[in-house]
């Protein structure tokens, strides 16, 4: 890249970020809590909380939902496809995301739910495509054989189009008791986050990075911020966005998501190395030899290790202003250390 | 975000693009109707019309509306690709089919604009996704190289789904004037006509049929009430969302729209058989090298083109109650027979 090119990126990488939440590094708090929130959190207290069950419950409740989200009708076969890789299990992180901000923001499960499958819907749509002959060339996904291995390439493509489309045709028709202005603004939020100016843009510059030599810490971080990170935050502020939350709350949210969106990917690059394919459930070293340029692969492990720490770290305390309401979402950002798979 | 948040995103986006394209004339006033516009239309009488001139203004406006919805920033190659697709000309059928039908029913072109772009991105997602190897493996379109030809199949694809994805955030972030209830029936009409609910489940049938022997007629108008119906049917419907038309109005538009997609597509398979590749701008007499059922296969050059005139006479019936609104709906209804390209 010249250096034109690069301050393009840069000027635009900051823009893109700032241009709706600014990331303010001191999060002061005038936050109050609505006391209904206070009596319903007190409870658990932050020992109490117990990660595991909560993750299992989410992901039961999302499971569902997307279970009852298509059904196969005529003409079957693409409604089997887009199942077979919608209910292929997965931790479920972004639909789980979505339900933990709106309720931290006073919303219910009910009103994030069809939100929550929707941004599914979209992270499978991109994985389809992604496994793809003409892009990875994935044979393995979740533990099962990818879309395109069982359906073909052809119906793999549709199958990953129609899952896009139906998304905002779910959120529309299915979300109850949430006024239209606020769905829009999540629709407008789902799609920036998938077009070119979010997951699909860091996927270009992720294939022309492919085989590159000294590929900068700036790139890979505006690969990952845009191929992981937009999805991941969209998930975070929808759920923010539905209950109606203000400018500063979302850009705490906003904060934090980033913070968990990079330290999410630098995990992912670690486990590429260090994992087995059956721990993953895909195809493990591929980025190695795909000489795809990696966190570890810039920095070496130890170090890889030490800034997702310090993400984590830092997603965290900009939750601080929360309160107890924030111990799921905070509990996640560990999860995202601690995970293997 | 509240609503201020709200506005100043929509803001934010708009002066980006005038911004990149150095395109400071208002853009919002480019897209209301010019004066001598407004006369064509009140002119009364069916004698005066001229479909030539009607349809060469309202491509000029979709252009130019085009030109400005895409501006070429980092990673330039993916805008670029879908530059390449969006601006490859065409008839602009869709966007011309949406401004009409909004005008038909009391609303001006400025509101539904943003729409009909919309619309032509979606349908150029479909073009960009069709024409891949693993799809109809074309070379050519609109007189082109199809854009996996020009930019690789990794970046077609990924080309389609941003388009597909900015599609909707496009209509409901410029769309101005319009109540957000009807922005979202907009959005949730053309979700469902592209998911497996409509072009991508006629595209699946479609591939299903190839080769075979006894196509069903049903099958065949299942394959393209949705490939290319259900598109055409959300322009004229959209167009109609926009001004919150009621029901019966939806209704007989819907029919309209309906009946002239079929048509559409019986010359559309008629052209295949009768046109060379100079005229069509794409490969011509695929159809028949691929073994596709198509009406002239099942019912002879003359009886399609006795069909195809047949819809379209009942589809101009069905605008009769609009009286001398409806009169560009039906030359377009007319320009459908006539049309060899």
């Amino acid at each position: 890249m010249d250096t034109k090119a690069f301050e393009r990126l840069k000027q635009n990488s900051q823009h893109d970020q700032r241009q709706e939440f600014g990331c303010k590094t001191e999060v002061a708090d005038t936050w109050k809590q609505p006391p209904h929130l206070v009596k319903a959190n007190t409870t658990p207290g932050k020992a109490a909380f117990n990660l595991p069950a909560y993750m299992g419950e989410r992901q039961a409740l999302v499971e569902a939902a997307l279970e009852r989200s298509i059904s196969v009708v005529y003409p079957e076969k693409i409604y089997e496809s887009m199942r077979y890789s919608l209910l292929a299990g997965g931790k479920r992180l972004r639909p789980i995301l979505c339900l933990a901000s709106c309720e931290l923001c006073g919303g219910t499960i009910e009103m994030a739910m069809p939100t929550a499958c929707a941004l599914e819907m979209v992270h499978t749509m991109s994985l389809i495509h992604d496994d793809l002959p003409a892009m990875d060339n994935d044979d393995y996904r979740r533990g099962k054989l990818t879309n395109h291995r069982v359906y073909g390439e052809d119906i793999a493509i549709l199958a990953g189009d129609a899952l896009l489309a139906y998304a905002f045709e779910f959120i529309v028709v299915h979300t109850k008791k949430v006024p239209d202005q606020r769905l829009l603004q999540v629709v407008a939020k789902l799609s920036h986050a998938v077009a070119a100016t979010g997951l699909v843009g860091g996927q270009i510059v992720d294939l022309e990075s492919e085989g590159l030599q000294n590929i900068e810490i700036e790139t890979l971080n505006f690969i990952h911020s845009h191929k992981t990170g937009a999805l991941l935050e969209a998930s975070v502020l929808s759920g923010a966005l539905l209950t109606g939350s203000d400018d500063k709350i979302l850009q705490q949210l906003s904060c934090y998501a980033r913070h968990i969106g990079l330290s999410f990917q630098i995990i992912d690059d670690l486990l590429d190395v260090t994992s087995t394919k059956e721990q993953l459930g895909k195809t493990a070293g591929k980025d190695l030899r795909a000489q795809k340029a990696t966190y570890p692969s810039l920095w070496g492990i130890e170090e890889s290790k030490r800034q997702a720490k310090k993400l984590v770290d830092e997603a965290k305390a900009k939750l601080a202003p929360f309160g107890e309401r924030a111990i799921p979402l905070m509990a996640i950002a560990d999860f995202i250390i601690a995970r293997t798979y």
